[in-house]
């Protein structure tokens, strides 16, 4: 049977949405590259003067906490409202959620104030954005909610009703639930944690997928979750062994060159 | 007979001039490594407190509005009077002229407020600035301003005798006019638009070759074009076919080896 | 005779400390993923709304004054104050002191309010933190502090009694003093100077292994500098004909596959 989400890939290329990020100063050459490298056309703009007329002209969001300050909280809200406004899918990456009192209450603020289309975290903040215990360090998984995270699919499916958008939790699997059906991802490589930015790049795939296909959220989250798994496998197996500069090179090599024919082929998911 | 412009790579080898940067936190580490590069050396500097102080230590100023916000625009103004009351040629690169009121304002501000060596963009930015029709789509030329390309030539001239700079219209054929003359540059790569920052890493080549022959902007934006263009080719012949990842060290890797052997034997270009 | 310096790299790959980084916007992912492939956890967070709080998380704190900002230095006072209070290690980056009056006046400032372990900069920038004389070149040092560094030793020296902490002078060799021992590390190659944020690299690297070891902060830092003149050695070998795009690939495979029998054999170092 012919992989559903492959189409997703040919349609990113053909339409080349313009994706909005306003993200954190730590990966975001890797996002606007990685955004390229699917298809799709990022631009990058936090300025509260001129957050809402550009994501007016885009077909995504990604909002990404990961190097949040006083300045472009306000420009985040501003974006989500115009995007929302003109029916654009949001995409939100709390990273490091729980991690402190600003991180949290501007998390809340999103998820309280915006209409989300996917929200994507690692399972400490995804837990942390449901309401559950989690026990943050830094901007990476606590190992007790890895030990945990047999319940993955519980968490995402609950916050995913709870908020009315898709949940992606990024892990070893990558869990994807709408709040009704959740998609299994297995594609993936240990050595995806070894860079800065990979869980960021995950949410400008998924920006860029929604953008393509915004009336198919789950569809769009899973197959971008699939594309950097599967990206990250032959990564490995091209440059894994000679460490982690080549690897990530090999990492963008290998998204610029993915195509419907290897996502097919390569794509190992189920649902729960 | 000689090309003129390689006798220009040789000046910045030997003066290393300091290149003061006040540019966006997407490709700021692109056009750092892409000054060390061709041999000049980086500095980054954009808080109002020391701009002034910075750019009036440095040989170039390069203004990138990028991710412009509402701190960085009066410095990028501070840093660019210290500049013209020392001399010392400006870059201007008006990213996403068009996009936003913040971006129009601010490219209004600059070109009124500085006296600038050279202003490089892309034909949609360029033509925003130059006050003639333009659609943009976020940071990249528009489908109908590319189509019209064959008046880049008139657009660069006529904006360089507005503003007495030089103008440079970066696309598949590269346009540099100082008002008088016109310099097309063939060189080039359809895979630099693949990745994010070729055009910033152009205009910090252009302050590269300016601060080395500040008497000469015309024929430094020229041999600077010359350099990425050659560059991009390099790289596609060494490591296209892999992909994004690997071609983007590769066009680190030519620009970092450029010698004037290469500039001579590989430019293509001619007067319009 | 065993090194003494391997066992801490074990210790860094075992503890896997959390790095809270203070950083500029132009080599912050270099620091991340530098900080990852030793082994350690990094984050960056520079608001002065959780400075504070993430720091009281971290193991190590990391201030670098690359692209300060008015809204940074405070968060840079917070965080180090907060892990001054917890007794965890703070190691300074003083980029681009000498060059302008807010750098000068930043550096003042933490030097003088924050308990530091480590401070590792450039001999242009220790000897204008040391308070002699120092003619810096943008971030670079200049030629002349560099002709005179026969004397770094006397200075790391001095400066390491007078503000009681370990002090690192990067260049060709690298000069370590905690103001009783100096140590020498003779590792490095000269293409390092050819990419940004080796220098910044060195200090995210110095907080890895202090936050593994905070009771060793001259055995820490000293480690730290071999590893990075080893990987540039190896990178070189591997890489550096390609250019610079391909050495600094091969620069982060080098420390991520840096291990305790690699530092044993190829360190070289002695006491002054």
């Amino acid at each position: 049977m012919a992989n559903p989400y492959a189409a997703l890939l040919n349609k990113v290329r053909e339409n080349k949405p313009l994706v909005h990020h306003i993200t954190n100063y730590v990966t975001v050459n890797d996002c606007a590259n990685i955004t390229l490298a699917i298809g799709a056309s990022p631009v990058m703009a936090d300025a509260v003067g001129e957050a809402a007329d550009i994501a007016a002209l885009a077909r995504a969001l990604v909002l990404n906490m990961g190097t949040l300050n006083e300045r472009s909280i306000p420009s985040m809200i501003a974006a989500g409202k115009a995007a929302n406004a003109k029916g654009i899918p949001v995409v939100f990456d709390p990273v490091g959620a729980g991690a402190s009192k600003l991180r949290n209450d501007t998390a809340a603020s999103i998820t309280s104030e915006l209409r989300l289309s996917v929200i994507r975290g690692n399972i400490s903040e995804i837990k942390f954005v449901a309401g559950l215990s989690a026990r943050t360090k830094g901007v990476d998984a606590s190992d007790s909610d890895i030990a945990g995270a047999d319940s993955a699919g519980q968490t995402a499916r609950a916050l995913a009703r709870k908020l009315g958008c898709v949940v992606v939790i990024s892990g070893a699997i990558d869990t994807i639930s709408d709040g009704a059906k959740i998609i299994l991802v297995e594609n993936g490589h240990p050595m995806l944690g070894n860079l800065t930015g990979t869980g960021c790049m995950c949410s400008s795939l998924i920006g860029s997928f929604c953008g393509a296909a915004p009336e198919e959220p789950l569809a769009a989250a899973a197959a971008a979750m699939m594309c950097m798994g599967i990206a990250g496998e032959l990564a490995y197996e091209n440059a894994g062994q000679r460490g982690n500069g080549s690897f990530r090179a090999a990492l963008h090599d290998a998204v610029s060159r993915m195509d419907a024919a290897t996502l097919e082929k390569l794509a190992r998911y189920h649902e729960a």
